[in-house]
């Protein structure tokens, strides 16, 4: 690659900055499949250190296995190779039904493809294009509906139970667990590749894989499994490169998104994309409609079906596994923005909005909606039906625009499962705490379950900088409700593009905002992490404590603002309270006195007066823990 | 105070720290009382800037009240002297029940106002004592119960409406809003002083107001009205000085804190709290428990009530405005902890609990209560009972320890209120979302719906230095369920100490907790500050958009860290999008369509092929908006 100009924009310092190397305290695993043994599916487990009893003597802590989306990048035994892209893992998993091919069908791919001027933009190691035979469906609800397992779906299943098999055996007492309230979800004890296969074939849930992403490790969206999150990177005409937006989805799934939205609308979207596609392990999502603007120089009513569908089929051919289409948004709908206090506020929602009213036609995505899911189902792509008339402002939230929009999802949900093509529905925006809950309903009810993806909803409008935690009010309560997939709000949301600070801050607030819900849905085994957290933070194990947080790093230096010694890691107290007053480290004494006089002692103590008793303790005590 | 010598805590260094000045775009404003005159109600009043209209004309915006608890500290007009204590607004107001005397009355105070030791650390500017007459009762419930409106009254009546009356004359459509749930709250159109009394009365809403604490702007916790946060400062033995504390108390106040408890738990208790009350114009909260264990070095057996006791009358008399008492954690209600995970987790709870033990005897606070009342109503202290068997994990929520002690705490309130003294009810801690709505009921039933003071809670366990989103999710939630006020929880919660940037960033993540939770509840007016945001957005007024914003600083460092020029904040689009792709641009090109043609125009664009209106659209929009 020494030959590459030097305005590449991946040059060799910038492939030096991705991020690599496993997480804090974790070692990388994977389990085999048992229908497909060539399966190698991923987690992580967290290591802890042992207990110390009162006597001084060790009980071991088992590790704890989590779900995990880093990818390879994490795996020491993995050399990393930006310019060859991730494994091709699936690519030995494919069927008969396929067709390859070497020329892109799209013409501007093909232009893209043969242009000199990006030649040093390109990513150089090219595989086969494929697609479905003609007439043929290789999308997996397709499969499913057949009844057959394929070996995404006996992926998903071993993904989604995070291996705790093992640790139920090890440690069931970090499996106490409460209730919980799942709100019409059925979520089970354990997930079957059957289970996955019903839920795909009745649009419940779905996966997101192009045949063209070979490199991805299966994942799945619907509400009876884990609440997923998705988070947005791009460039804009204003700033990035190639190298920063890889670097962003490197570091993106390291903290745990689940999906990567590319929004890119400024320089090289085509090739920015490739590199993006070609080095993720999670499925990548675009808006098609902004590389089509794009195309026709941002204007808006130059834009044409057959342009379109170009640029659908280019990206198809690229690998991406879903496609936001804002196919809703219909001319008699528009009025009803008219009195909004912020109008629409979804890009793509507006460049539709002005393609209608300055043509007077209806959108062209909902008039060719049936041509798209040919496309759809050739390549298995799936489609994440945009809420271009979601609310950008409280005063807009669940008003007649968005759900009539909203019911037109509805109706060409149900187009394209007679297509067996995948379908999750786009949900706001900007929604007050007591409304919240209609819109979840709303969805269900007249998008017949398909999974929902809510971008927040933010709960206030009144804290630019802070939309992260506006939204991860709402996140967490419609997840709790029944949605499937979260995509993150940044810090910068509102202001100005995230750059690699605040996709952590978004991705660890929506993984917050998901855990919440997993936890207040009763998913089984959601709980687990949190057990082991306390149980670690109780014995002052704050390495652990540390390890088992989503994010070991920060924790750490907090704690180290204060007491950066070594030994305040072991320390029974940390700066909060000071060793005079930390509750964990009386509570424990109370416990110590328990254990050693028998629960009884504590029973009996109900009783007053008891002087033996309260001599044994202060005697215990004052030998023990007392200074 | 030059001859002060070099180590005292208070230098010139220090006290030009201290932060002053006005927020950004705001203006300090007061409204007058009417049936006491002489109150200057505060507000702040957020400046806009006219909206310009397609035809280059001005539209001016009105400027937008908000409730401001950052006290005289931005007030421009007010001089700060840290050294003589904010001015004692309160001291005209009092009533011919109080005595005054110069000699405190806790052995302990006596004894450090003399202490040569701690003279350089001594606040100097002292005044006269009060209290109650002998067998008398100042407190606002004693008044309120014999039909007497107080100045504190009328006071947060004014304080509550937001002096909003002027702007719903002037601005009418700001005021749209959704209709509230608010969950059996019953909130009024208007707070009057008779309201305010009413609530007080019946004990659903208290004002923490010690007559010593003449700086305090009045302030009410209660269901019915605004839901207040608490902001917890304080050092602890292993950091911080008095400069330090009183700093955060004022950065705590501007970032919205609407009371402030003093943690204090390292040297100095007496002394810090003194500089901090002082210069508060917020209620100061305290745990007395924890200067009485600092009294006996640590060793929780050695406290006796006679000396908690002392303590009380202690800090009565420097003015702390409510106590954190933990009179319910019962010996017979220990044993219930032996089997959690994270055991008690209160300090105060918890050092209860090792009294309680080695003694064999029930809890002095519980035995001594009528007694602790009668102090209260001296000084009009307000109780804030705590919970000192608050689930410190998730697995511990909502177990038998935690509901006992409740049903205690509500024993104990229809005591407090037989006594005329004033009380609210501290609640969780780590709670799953689905367990949150049980606490809220259970406390409003068994504690006879006495101001619920909650922390957090915690939704999730797993993501130390991220626990002021964890918290701030399922504290919005329990605050639309009816909690009063919401204590904070910072970043470095379980890890550290918080210094002025978790200050912040906690603060904020709870205004918005509150914020969210005043809407679900449709709180009048509340609406309108997301409303006027909102349509600054739309219009691209952008500082106008900082400036009504929680944190105007922040939201503009963010903008501008792509686009720093001083054009951009006129611009219309941002670095997210830029210009092609800003939907608010996009929406505004239709809705000035729709304008210049009549709202007919649009209406009539769901017929197709209008070929006439479609032209004039384009011309239009080319015209003025598309380059």
């Amino acid at each position: 690659m020494a030959t590459r100009p030097k305005d590449l924009s991946l040059n060799e310092e910038q492939l030096a900055a991705i991020t690599s190397g496993p997480i804090a305290g974790s070692r990388k695993s994977y389990r085999q499949g048992t229908r497909y043994p060539a399966l190698r599916v991923p987690y992580r487990e967290i290591g802890q250190t042992p207990t110390r009893a009162r006597d001084g003597s060790l009980e071991a802590n088992p590790a704890i296995p989590v779900y995990d989306s880093s990818g390879p990048f994490t795996d020491p035994a993995f050399t990393m190779d930006l310019e060859a892209g991730l494994p091709p893992l699936r690519q030995a998993w494919a069927g008969p039904d396929l067709e390859l091919y070497a020329e892109p069908s799209s013409e501007f791919g093909r232009g893209r493809l043969h242009d000199p001027a990006t030649e040093h933009l390109r990513f150089a190691a090219r595989r086969s294009i494929r697609r479905a035979r003609a007439g043929g469906n290789v999308s997996q609800m397709h499969y499913a509906r057949r009844g057959i397992i394929t070996p995404e779906m006996e992926f998903v299943a071993i993904r989604e139970n995070q291996c705790l098999d093992r640790l139920r055996e090890q440690a069931p007492a970090l499996f106490r667990a409460h209730r919980g309230q799942a709100l019409g979800a059925a979520i089970p004890d354990t997930v079957t590749p059957e289970f996955v296969r019903d839920e795909v074939a009745c649009g419940r849930a779905i996966i997101p894989a192009n045949i063209n992403h070979p490199e991805l490790e299966p994942m799945i969206i619907g509400r009876n499994f884990l609440v997923k999150i998705n988070a947005n990177i791009g460039n804009s005409a204003v700033s990035s490169s190639i190298a920063e937006e890889v670097e962003k989805m490197v570091w993106a799934i390291r903290w745990g998104a689940d999906t990567v939205m590319d929004l890119s609308t400024g320089k090289h979207i085509h090739e920015t994309r490739e590199w993006i596609i070609r080095n993720s392990p999670v499925p990548i999502g675009t808006v098609p409609i902004y590389q089509a603007l794009e195309k026709v120089d941002g204007k808006a009513e130059a834009l044409t079906w057959e342009l379109y569908r170009d640029t659908l089929i280019e990206q198809a051919e690229q690998g991406v596994d879903y496609f936001t289409i804002h196919a809703g948004v219909l001319l008699r709908y528009i009025p009803m923005t008219a009195d909004r206090l912020t109008g629409i506020v979804s890009r793509g929602g507006s460049i539709m909005a002005k393609w209608c009213l300055a043509h007077h036609r209806e959108n062209f995505l909902y008039t060719h909606f049936e041509e798209i899911c040919e496309i759809m189902k050739a390549y298995d792509v799936s489609f994440s039906l945009g809420d271009g008339l979601r609310p950008g402002s409280l005063a807009d939230a669940n008003d007649e625009a968005q759900f009539a929009e909203l019911y037109t999802l509805g109706e060409l949900t149900q187009i394209a499962w007679r297509h067996d093509v995948q379908v999750m529905i786009e949900g706001p925006g900007h929604v007050p705490m007591q409304m919240i809950q209609a819109n979840m309903e709303e969805e269900l009810k007249h998008c017949f379950e398909a999974p929902f993806y809510t971008l927040g909803p933010l709960t206030t409008d009144i804290a630019p900088g802070y939309d992260h935690i506006t939204s991860a009010i709402g996140a967490a309560q419609i997840a709790w409700y029944g949605t499937a997939m979260l995509c993150y709000v940044t810090p910068k949301e509102h202001l100005g593009l995230p750059d690699k600070s605040d996709v952590r801050e978004g991705a660890v607030a929506y993984k917050i905002a998901a855990h919440a819900a997993d936890l207040a849905k009763g998913h089984p085994g959601a709980q687990v992490r949190d057990n082991a957290l306390s149980k670690a933070r109780f014995e002052f194990r704050w390495e652990d404590q540390f390890n088992l947080g989503l994010d070991p790093e920060r924790a750490r230096s907090y704690h180290d603002e204060t007491l950066p010694q070594e030994g305040a890691k072991v320390a029974h107290f940390c700066s909060m309270c000071g060793p005079h007053f930390c509750s964990m480290k009386i509570s424990q004494d109370l416990q110590d006195y328990a254990q050693s006089k028998g629960l009884e002692a504590l029973e009996e103590a109900r009783g007053e007066g008891m002087q033996e008793k309260s001599e044994d303790f202060r005697r215990l005590g004052q030998n023990i823990y007392l200074r």
